[in-house]
């Protein structure tokens, strides 16, 4: 294997990428809400898109536009403050003009931009001020990529982008990317909005099986609020600027970057998860199959009973193994086992009650991790992120458009 | 049909039913914790139970019962503030002594005696408050049920009874019950704990059928929280006191009477839902199946994104939307609908923005009335009850056990 190290920066940090990110007018706060990412040449590009039937315009452009180039790109421009997402044919027709835009200014075929956009559903673009802001966001392209990072954000708290250096035999190459959260996460195929690029070439094909397969494990296994977003992408760009072409050998070394760099991209969408204060890491053991080990974690991950217990620091694992029952896993009580932390508090059918004060000083902590062994003997394991519920969660979406 | 009027009361409005409820020591708070709800005459018993395979003991306890008499049952004996799940061999012998305690007390067999409990899970009962307990519950048994509606209460900010009388032509009757919330709440074959009694006379088998029947439209359709609980119940009691006995040509009544009074029953552990302010009714219609029907509704139910728009007043239909996309029932854009109260927002595609004020005006009511046309051109339909999501429940759920 590559030795991988981390880099700083994001989107921007693989050679011949620029990116780009300012106010345009569309959301009323004056904070940033256009994001533009550019590659020097034509690069291969993969998406995943949401599962979500109520797929929003922009989704639908971003896959006809790889279908019809058979995935090359060279640019994603993003707004955020709108979702274009159930406008409509005025929300089709918006979401093609935003590409049409971009390709005049960037100076490329239309079909080579992606589009994406985030934030209320249902309420048409501001095209006017997307028509003055694009070729701004083109003008204003630099290498430093932490402009986009905050371009993309809506109700986030901070900007998500991390990025590695891959030291192979044949070469040196990077992988970066960001990522926007904050409500609405429980992504299906993607989170609300990831990018990632390299430096690599990478053949489409083998391009989006290394998104599949880095999205598995990180913007996939993590949740907020159990909700699959209208708006949810993950798109991937690759331009060969390395000069390293990814090839059958070195693709566990691909799959390894992208999974680190989507890794640190998904926990920060779930640390920035609205009102949390806690990032939950909820492993499931002791699993019948692989698919219950998911099942379980996801419902023990969107449990709001096992969310707001930590959230007030009770190591209440009555929830967690309530969770479990319910989750349509197979579940085995006398067999299951609840730890928080290091302390295991129910095991063989017994309650060990008297480790809860350490339990609860556990708690108080920032970076919270629980196991629970499902109890049937299996040997199948999953991990999924979330989030502690807060009044400011209820808070922040009682008040959204208000 | 007969006709079907509502009485005064609950589980002791039929005849040959007392009843009490008083503080035996289970709570640190001094409320009430122990209900006692006694049959004159053995009673035709039926119960269904939660299907979470984390079953608390007394769920065993009465399935054993049941299945030892054949349905009958002399008394139903419940403590509130431990709910006795999560125990182990302690918690079954502890169930056990409950009933024998019982049966003791009001001079019947072991096997007539049903027992639930309701709290925290993962703790033991304190036997010797019980031990002292259920004699001063028998001695103080009466025709009024109130005391045993508010013994069963955890978090529920009030007691739930319903009574109705049913006139036929070969007599009268009647059916009362009692339920207790409000949190964990998404029961999967009952609510957390519902009793209903008649004096009609009903076969085992009936009464089970009456009950089952009647739960799909009722306990079954609401949601608090997403959580069914480890001790989900409903038991129904049926004594023949009335001399009116239910044969298959009475059975529509008995449904509809049962209905009648579990309707009232489940809206009130809605309405009495942790932290709740509104009560929301969300319909489903349009749909391909009644699988897909359910599916959505109780998707747009369990949204914490819809919870919080209704609890802040936000007619915010984009994420009602975006909660039946992703729901897993087939779901049709262009052709969905969305209504909340009178006022249509979103069709054809299109939103109505300039409702949304009259929209915001609507939802400031305590009782919320939310259809979406699923799009697909079927004709299936569902109603699920839930409430909004406010701090107040972050806040009780959080602090639940300190």
């Amino acid at each position: 294997m590559a030795e991988i190290h981390p880099v700083p920066g994001g989107i921007t940090a693989p050679s011949g990428f620029r990116a780009s990110g300012l106010h345009c007018g569309i959301k009323a706060s004056g904070k940033p809400d256009l994001a533009l990412v550019v590659s020097d040449v034509p690069a291969q590009a993969a998406g995943v898109f949401t599962l979500n039937l109520a797929k929003a315009a922009p989704l639908i452009v971003c896959e006809d536009h790889l279908a019809a180039t058979g995935g090359r790109a060279r640019a994603i421009v993003t707004n955020s403050g709108c979702a274009n997402a159930c406008t409509g044919p005025q929300g089709m027709a918006d979401a093609r003009e935003m590409a049409a835009l971009t390709a005049a200014a960037v100076g490329c075929d239309v079909p080579q931009v992606l589009v994406a956009s985030t934030g209320v559903i249902g309420v048409n673009l501001k095209m006017d001020k997307l028509r003055s802001g694009i070729p701004r966001a083109v003008a204003t392209l630099s290498p430093d990529g932490g402009a986009a990072a905050r371009g993309i954000m809506t109700t986030d708290p901070f900007p998500k982008e991390y990025a590695v250096e891959v030291r192979t035999d044949i070469g040196t190459f990077r992988v970066g990317g960001m990522a926007k959260g904050s409500g609405m996460i429980e992504p299906r195929m993607a989170t609300m909005l990831g990018y990632l690029t390299t430096d690599a070439t990478v053949d489409p094909v083998m391009l989006s099986r290394a998104l599949s397969d880095a999205c598995r494990f990180t913007f996939n296994a993590i949740t907020v609020d159990g909700e699959p977003s209208t708006n949810d992408c993950v798109l991937a760009l690759a331009n060969g600027a390395s000069g390293v072409e990814i090839t059958e050998n070195l693709y566990a070394d691909l799959f390894e970057a992208f999974r680190t760099v989507a890794h640190e991209l998904a926990l920060g969408v779930v640390r920035g998860g609205e009102g949390a204060t806690k990032l939950i890491a909820i492993t499931t053991t002791g699993a019948a199959t692989d698919a219950d080990a998911w099942r379980a974690a996801r419902a023990i991950a969107n449990s709001p009973l096992v969310k707001t217990a930590v959230h007030g620091g009770d190591p209440n694992w009555g929830r967690l193994v309530a969770a479990a029952g319910r989750s349509g896993a197979a579940f085995v009580l006398d067999g299951a086992r609840v730890q928080i932390g290091p302390l295991v508090l129910f095991e063989n059918g017994r309650p060990f009650d008297e480790l809860a004060p350490q339990a609860a000083e556990y708690l108080t902590g920032k970076d919270i991790a629980i196991e629970v062994n499902l109890g049937t003997g299996g040997s199948h394991a999953a991990t999924v992120w979330t989030c502690d519920l807060s009044a400011e969660y209820v808070k922040i979406n009682a008040e959204y458009r208000t």
